[in-house]
């Protein structure tokens, strides 16, 4: 299943998005336009935005309101990832040579704070205070999420609750704002903008898991990236907690947080690999998506939720 | 006169507003609570939260909307400190460690994101969605501004002109949205909108140039910085600006620029303290504070106009 094709409801709405943010890079800052125009670019698949008008489309549709909102997500996307280059030291992403690495810290903080301006400047053309709140809490919620995982770094003795929780900041309250808000733009009923936010819960947690398996199991080509560049650095995601709870005495994931020695990380990496803990990982995701399917279940079946069912297909089809 | 006279008229008020921002600090993060609570309450006079109470307090004024606008302009104010501080590797701040000192740059970077999305949510909590945008479009400015200003630092060829926009976006952009906002919120008539913008701007901009004569005419202890901070830092100033001027071929603050050493810097704060620039940039931040009364003329005679007015005063006041 391709993105395009699962993309086809809002296909032209969402090239409207990509122009939207390709202008932003172009007007504000010549000088830092053809970086910015990198960051905007290379932000992924377009996921975020596309739910938003997924979530829209079932409901009273208004490019309007849901224009502004999907730009609004990804804007807000492409800030923490500016922010949380700087925060790893992080020289490329998807390829391409980060901001802080190109300008320094200084620049890349500052950056991320023009883009999470630049996002609420287009969540308040929503006129709509209701997902000015929800966008404010979605931020609060992923920056508290990421000075926990800080503060978790080098710790191999974790609940799969706390991982969830992580994940769920990191990654699922973007995706829910994403399908809340074109819901609740949409003047969807109540009960329709609460199974919308599970849906992005529920996806969102899925790809984040799938996420966590591919830095074990992509090469380092499609990450552009080492592999195990989490666990390298100290984040300790399903794949490697799973072979740290097998062995809870001595393992190498322990070791390697305890030490941070090479031999460790890479015996880590392949205990990972090597073992039936990826197979564990993908039925957690799948459980996620299966509770996404039926979130699904409880609203109008359109074009658009279907797209919605499919991307949790393709979301689990990665790297599979 | 002192700020607590100037207050009266919203005292209580302002004591509302210090209760929320001190109850953010509790609830969010129980480990970080002493240091948030040590930003939050050591972050100045509360000039602007006051801005935005004593611009409503001419119209129609309702803390429903009133007291969130009021702590969302202090947190954003808060939030961009922790991130300069970080930016400029800043070890103490009135005195106070700060927080990249303390806990690194990755919490100061993520505390000040999180600080963001909460002044996000008091803006939402206003209801209105001019003010969300004008919030937003104001971190935009100071973001952007400070970009400008990293960039700028060591020339010391600059206009005037220069200058006051970059005050502008680091201090009257935020000053401009405190009173723009009281009075939007107080339902004011569009001309009346427009009068507390201008009186904003101006009140902010000689703010800024006596903030900027004080780092050279203050002493250590009341700036809890060594005198000469910004110059040693590479950013040109009024009274540094004024020195280079009087002497475009060789001066002091070019040669420190060029040399970075101690030897310049300590004669070029010398040149600025043993000559009349302080004299002159005083009588440009007057220049700007009697605009400010002239754009009081245009709105009601009211107690809270009367402190508008002399918050004038006040800010000329500073160190004299």
């Amino acid at each position: 299943m391709e993105l395009n094709r699962i993309y086809a409801p809002v296909r032209d709405d969402l090239d409207k998005v990509n122009d939207t943010l390709k202008s932003i890079s172009r007007i504000d800052f010549a000088w830092l336009a053809e970086q910015l125009g990198h960051i905007v670019r290379g932000a992924g698949k377009g996921i975020r935005p596309a739910l938003t008008l997924l979530a829209g489309r079932s409901y009273d549709y208004d490019l309007v309101r849901h224009l502004p909102m999907a730009v609004s997500v990804e804007l807000m996307h492409t800030a923490t990832l500016v922010h949380d280059d700087a925060i790893d030291k992080a020289d490329t992403r998807r390829g391409l040579t980060t901001i802080n690495s190109l300008w320094g810290d200084e620049i890349a903080i500052l950056m991320g704070d023009y883009l999470f301006a630049k996002a609420g400047e287009y969540v308040a053309d929503t006129q709509t205070p209701r997902v000015v709140k929800l966008f404010s809490q979605t931020l609060g919620i992923i920056s508290s999420g990421e000075i926990g995982q800080f503060r978790a770094a080098y710790r191999a003795l974790q609940s799969r609750d706390e991982y969830i929780r992580r994940i769920y900041s990191k990654t699922a309250a973007l995706f829910s704002l994403a399908t809340q808000s074109g819901a609740i733009l949409g003047h969807a009923p109540e009960a329709a903008v609460a199974v919308m936010k599970e849906y992005g819960d529920n996806l969102g947690i899925a790809f984040q898991i799938v996420d966590d398996i591919l830095d074990f199991t992509a090469t380092p080509e499609a990450l552009g990236k080492p592999v195990g560049s989490d666990l390298a650095q100290g984040t300790l995601t399903l794949p490697a907690m799973l072979i740290a709870e097998r062995s809870p005495g001595d393992n190498p994931v322990q070791r390697y947080f305890k030490g941070r020695d090479e031999a460790s990380l890479k015996e880590a990496i392949g205990a990972v690999l090597h073992s039936d803990v990826i197979e564990e990982c993908y039925q957690t995701a799948r459980g996620y998506c299966a509770a996404a399917l039926v979130n699904l279940g409880k609203i109008p079946a359109t074009p658009a939720r279907r797209s919605l069912a499919d991307l949790a297909e393709f979301v689990l089809a990665q790297g599979t």
